[in-house]
């Protein structure tokens, strides 16, 4: 055995790889066998994190620039460079994460990244995500300029489209001329190093600036918040679990720095009694289909549906049951995913849910936790309201029997806010009083209001909104998935007053003749 | 003497004038004799607090869903109104604060206020502010809407361009379709309440929901506090002291609700050599017109100049020495604002500043402070960055005498975020080297980057950014001044899933044939 067979592997700062100087070393598991995979992956020390804050704060001024048409050629080049790995990028993100390998990662979210990565070279050419306003007669002129480094922490259920160097908060972070620093996610560093190492090599090609692109694997909590006080460091894009994203928040609060963090989110269903009636069984399958995807780790998934005690909420509920118990139980991401999952669902049932399906254990290899229905009545939830929306990430979902629509106002007046929240209605119009006094609850407490429709599927389109009140992200006026809107997070407001017309960025110069 | 004589003055909430449940009461003083002004006010206790919350979450919903146009109509009635009360108001706030009746509070304030009202009257109407972005093939639609009720906070410096039921946060919020609970301040509670009646007058004019605003002329800390982490109220807008606005800030980030808080700003100026030579007398003439403006109660007045140890230096300092001698020294607008100047003075030369004009203490009737300024070493000032940036509100500034490019820069990036910072350069080109050096740097920590041009004097353009770094204010993507950009601060990101077509808001419902 020769030393190099030991050495953990390296970290990307400042356009290299370099061993880490690290704390303490992990490996990945395949959480459908729970096996350990090869690969051993550091933790890396503060030195690291230093170098990695020094590279990028040494990068920020010459990226800010940078022409446009480089950062979109890094982008565009990075996607190429991902296609071209795709296949070997796929199977290990599915050995890291045991989401399965088509459609999911191949078909379906591999090609949403790249196609993140492109939308972001086009807005970064175009320019017009930052807003330009131009005031000829008083010679004033604004338009959102870069912000400088910032950190970005990607979750554990999307190894390609949220991914620290690859993702939503990557793409635009880097195409609004910032540097990022990637803080990979424990549980797929694999992924996340193959995609660093396409990062850097595009880079470099690009001729962009050497620390455009740092991916440190794993770093201790206490560093990474000592990153977010940094004052090199000028924002922190996260998604994640409350719990990570309110350190982070407090810490990036008190140094008085922007973090867009995406949390938590029940992403209620409201169903109301025309609908339940009218297409209840239906309904009944799109939501399990909905809940179910990807074994429940989804940030939209509906996690909590509110239905009325009115005829067919029996026949609703049998066809949940039915679907839930009939649909395959995938792996979980994680022992950490399964053994958070059971604790919630342990909560619910404490603060009075009752178990339709599921809940208990089930045998089989690797990380599962059993399909989980759990129902509630409405004044059993306004009884503990906090308690009751404890989220259950992964394949579990709470009904809420509801008692009229007073109950329901109620209900949702107690809603924490959530990234997205639906209501189903009837076809012929005998649902439009309920709707009319509760859709106003919900939508103000919602980032994306939904008819009709579940709530997973989150479309690469400008007008989406990934976000909403808290605790769903950290604030209610940025979205986290479309491009050029999600650019504006990782930028700041610059004004320029009685600037001489040659030191002007071309932006901002006096429109020619018309 | 009967009751009514030692009754308080009443609280506006709902729309009503009701007597005030009051913890204690104060009055104001004339700061330009130290006398007491006639009229007694009330610190509202929580009751009163808990009652504004309830009328404007109340209000909230009904405002959501009025008509544009009667938005517009409240915010033109009420510009109408404060200029048909001009007098007396302008006399009230001159009484209050201090400041000249003419131009400063009649002439230029007043109108800005009340220009202000009505760009927001047409932004209101005009309803581009929202950003509406419809994806017809997805079916997706997103635009800004309406945030929830807002906690007005404003300054004692502006009685009416920043007055938390008149001024710019007060009409951004209105305009965006939220209602207000404006906390007064306690140097102007009669000027306040002059403009809260007409405020109330004009909202009833336009039938614009009964909490529309609310106004309280005062309340102690621990209540507002308390308002702000209370689950009614939707977001924080707030101009004052640092402490002030770190000590909401903290209970807006906890609560995880936005607040947009404008802080202090030392407003750096950089006089490059070439131009110190070329125009040294004339740009101290613009630099002393400027920071005795108001006598120094600006938030952007020029509070540190940094000039290199060259030629024309001397004569730089005895041009503005001799206008900050001969300049009259006009009331400070309170007791406290005098304290905080002599202290911050204080803390400054026990950091190494030498006193060139003024410091001590000056004769005279009311609260007054001699026109002062300092100066210190560039090595002097990177031994201590932190006491030497302390903000001296009032009629004072520091001088930085740097000695060369490389200490220049190592000064500018010890620099704490900053509303605005300008360059001088000489008419030549000579200086053009040493501003491509540091013109970046100054840009990035800035929120208003001006060239030749003194910093005060914030004009009410859709191209204004009045905003800037940590800590000059809570976040660097917002301006507290321009409409419609400010309007932004107080509004969520609402996006529209497959809504069916006739309960989409009008903006966003399918273009019809072009």
């Amino acid at each position: 055995m020769t030393n190099e067979a030991i050495l953990p592997h390296p970290v990307l700062i400042g356009g290299q790889w370099r061993a880490a100087r690290a704390n303490g070393v992990f490996h990945a598991e395949n959480p459908a066998t729970g096996e350990a995979l090869p690969g051993e992956y550091p933790v890396s020390s503060w030195e690291d994190c230093d170098a990695a804050l020094g590279a990028a704060a040494e990068a920020a001024p010459l990226l800010r620039r940078a022409a446009p048409g480089a950062i979109a050629e890094f982008l565009t080049r990075y996607a190429e460079r991902i296609e071209e790995r795709a296949g070997e990028i796929v199977e290990m993100a599915h050995l890291e994460t045991g989401l399965e390998k088509a459609p999911r990662l191949a078909g379906v979210e591999l090609p949403r990244t790249t196609g993140q990565l492109r939308q972001a070279a086009a807005a970064a050419i175009d320019g017009s995500w930052a807003l330009p306003v131009i005031d000829v007669r008083l010679d004033l002129r604004s338009r959102y300029e870069p912000i400088g480094p910032v950190l970005v922490l990607g979750p554990n259920n999307f190894p390609f489209a949220y991914n620290c160097v690859a993702g939503g908060d990557f793409a635009a972070a880097i195409a609004a001329g910032n540097p990022v620093i990637g803080k990979g996610h424990p549980s797929h560093p694999g992924t996340t190093c193959l995609m660093a190492r396409e990062a850097a090599l595009a880079a470099r090609e690009s001729g962009l600036p050497a620390g455009t692109v740092q991916m440190l694997c794993h770093v201790g909590n206490e560093d990474g918040l000592r990153m977010v006080a940094d004052r090199r460091l000028a924002a922190v894009g996260f998604t994640g679990s409350r719990a990570a994203g309110l350190a982070l928040k407090a810490a990036a609060d008190a140094a008085g720095k922007p973090a867009f963090l995406e949390m938590s989110s029940l992403n209620p269903v409201v169903i109301l009694p025309g609908a339940l009636a009218e297409r209840g069984a239906e309904i009944a399958g799109e939501f399990a289909a909905s809940c179910l995807l990807a074994c429940g780790q989804m940030c939209t998934k509906p996690g909590i549906v509110l239905l009325f005690a009115e005829a067919g909420l029996d026949r609703f509920i049998a066809a949940a049951k039915e679907k839930f118990e009939a649909a395959a139980v995938g792996p979980l991401l994680s022992a950490g995913v399964a053994r958070s999952l059971r604790e919630s669902v342990q909560t619910l049932r404490e603060a009075g849910a009752l178990v339709i399906t599921g809940a208990g254990s089930i045998e089989g290899p690797g990380y599962r936790f059993p399909n989980t229905l759990l129902s509630v009545s409405g004044s059993q939830f306004l009884a503990d309201p906090e308690k009751l929306q404890r989220e259950a990430f992964g394949n579990a979902a709470l009904f809420v029997i509801m008692d009229g629509v007073e109950e329901a106002a109620a209900i949702l007046a107690h809603f924490d806010g959530n990234l997205t929240g639906g209501i189903y209605s009837d076809s012929v119009g005998a649902d439009d009083g309920l709707y009319g006094r509760l859709a106003p609850l919900l939508r103000a407490r919602v980032g994306r209001f939904l008819n009709d429709k579940m709530p997973t599927g989150v479309a690469v389109s400008p007008a989406m909104n990934h976000g909403g009140p808290f605790p769903a992200t950290g604030h209610p006026g940025f979205t986290a998935v479309g491009i050029p809107a999600a650019m504006r997070r990782f930028a700041m407001l610059a004004c320029y007053d009685n600037v001489r017309p040659g030191r002007l960025p071309a932006q901002l110069r006096d429109p020619g003749p018309q």
